[in-house]
């Protein structure tokens, strides 16, 4: 059918751009002779490589000198782990839950201390986020914890939690680089690269350095979980994901010709009005999520019949606008409208969308 | 300068043909409108890879149904320290030290348990496989670890130590899928990918799943790091590297076309021989390991005299014979000649080795 609009969650759409050059290196990176597959990660063409996505990544995001940041394996899952191996001196965090990424997180994190659920949005199904400005945090917790964009449920923090003066976690796998972020807020950020950067087989942690154990508080961490075995080796400890990095390092030449991250939050607003436009109006469509706490990354909606749902998505998947079936956990339609999703993708959805809402009611 | 011979100990040379399907494949994988990259880990196309990768591993390597094939991240160092959390049940394992990655292993497990070292080959820089007839393993120690090819050092174990009846777990990292193997001698057989089978980024671990413990015995094991977290979602318990798997798929494909484990044994052999003759009469240049233990993927070699080692790098990598600068913990030079490096790279590295000689004696 040609290259498809792709809707899908994670692994997601890449910039069509990014592909192309991808496939014009694949044999022979830069005249070396070799793909980037097949180079030494101890090469000082892959130096270059590395260095140079990680000035970018700084760059776009305003990363300060004191934030280390380190492209790890394991995905956002790893570092569910990795967070509180690495940051719980006392013992004990503080976990705002508001969807199931965040509950997992929580649940890792209760394998090595007491980490505590100080707001939750569970009650009505994750469809709003918590009011956060007033939370029973306790005073020795060593950190509190969000999921900033929640992929299943399509909520976002558009306001960051008032911690008390305590350190900030930040899962942002679903609205990485989707728009400017003020790092010196955050204490650690990180996401899989999966949704909104690159291929899936990478998470980039963003640490502030003081936060970086010499020696984990919880036994028996893995050497690979340390950060600072990581940091130490600038993400070279062991073999990365060389192919992942490239990637990534593309997409953020992407991200800085079209105009950073300002310009994509723009383009990206711009898709999210037009498609949560379409259903503020819909009769057959609605959202799942309260409006001020909608995502402009994920957007799911139902037409509140399971049959209609079913129906929607075979026509559209056959149309060739694939990859929006919701979460199994939830049912209904997704879609995932991310950074390299065009304008275009999201007037075909809608456009399809109103075809199919006169053609059903 | 078009395409190199490269001998890179890993990352390192992928056969030509996959790549070529790689890049033809990278926009557009069989007519579905997405990359490999792009596409869900929870579709049916993807699954569909995934089975046949694990299908044709299976297949080659003729791996029992009572073992595990799990694709998992972090490389051969975060099994490392799996291999420990998971299997030691008495809190026991014996090492066999034939090198870097075997002692890294071993000090690894050193944090979780009592990890005992029954034999070691650093008195004579590990250039030899000490001998593992007899060796005085503790009699409740849950496993005897090997690093079955010690890529640096250039050696191989022709013959698997006598366990007396103990677990075998064998890091096969740079011969994996070299040779046909008897994987029911094994109780866990894992490599990274990255030196003989697909691109950085994954480790592929064969277990047999009466070792997989319901609870790992180890306090603090991440859910990343237990086996029957990764066992019971067949590898997708949160995303994995589909390129990766993908890949990796692709190789075993092209294995298969050539004839499988048996035929490529047939050819690594051939190739190892004519470097190894060669070193053999040479007077310039001579292997560093003692013959009977010489590895067929990894030959080290040296001339004793550090300037020119410097120079035959610095020349044959301007020929087009790159990568080939021993480790920097041993000096010299290394030529791996992994499955997917040709008869005709080897040929050329021998003619370049010859002439450098006459020209330098």
């Amino acid at each position: 059918m040609g290259r498809v609009y792709n809707f899908s969650a994670g692994p997601a759409v890449l910039p069509e751009e990014v592909l192309r050059t991808a496939a014009a290196e694949i044999m022979d990176y830069h005249g070396c002779g070799q793909s980037v597959m097949e180079m030494s990660h101890r090469s000082k063409v892959f130096q270059g490589i590395i260095d140079e996505a990680e000035h970018d990544i700084r760059e776009l995001m305003g990363i300060p000198d004191n934030y280390e940041v380190l492209f790890l394996q394991g995905g956002a899952y790893q570092q569910f782990a990795a967070v509180p191996m690495n940051l719980m001196k006392n013992g004990k965090a503080a976990y705002i839950i508001t969807g199931q990424w965040a509950k997992k997180a929580w649940k890792e994190a209760k394998i090595y201390g007491d980490a505590v659920a100080v707001a939750s949005s569970e009650d009505k199904t994750f469809t709003y986020i918590p009011d956060c400005s007033d939370l029973d945090i306790p005073e020795d917790a060593d950190y509190v914890y969000i999921c900033e964009n929640n992929t299943i449920y399509g909520t976002k923090y558009h306001k960051l939690p008032n911690t008390k003066g305590h350190v900030l976690v930040a899962d942002v796998s679903s609205c990485f680089l989707s728009e400017p972020v003020n790092v010196n807020d955050y204490g650690v950020i990180y996401g899989g690269v999966q949704k909104n950067v690159g291929p899936a087989g990478m998470v980039i942690s963003i640490i502030r350095k003081d936060l970086i154990p010499e020696e984990p508080p919880v036994a028996n961490t893995p050497t690979m979980l340390r950060w600072k075995t990581q940091a130490d080796a600038h993400s070279l400890f062991n073999t990365p994901n060389c192919w992942d990095i490239y990637m990534c390092g593309l997409v953020f030449k992407w991200l800085k010709e079209n105009g950073g991250l300002s310009a994509v939050k723009e383009r990206n607003e711009k898709k999210a009005k037009l498609l949560y436009d379409y259903l503020d109006q819909s009769k057959l469509f609605h959202g799942t999520v309260v409006p001020a706490d909608r995502s402009v990354m994920n957007v799911p909606f139902v037409t509140g019949n399971a049959d209609m749902d079913a129906k929607f998505v075979a026509e559209s998947s056959a149309y060739g606008l694939v990859n929006i079936k919701g979460h199994r956990s939830v049912g209904g339609m997704r879609a995932s409208i991310y950074n390299a999703m065009p304008y275009e993708g999201v007037e075909a959805l809608v456009n399809f969308m109103d075809k199919f809402e006169k053609e059903n009611s």
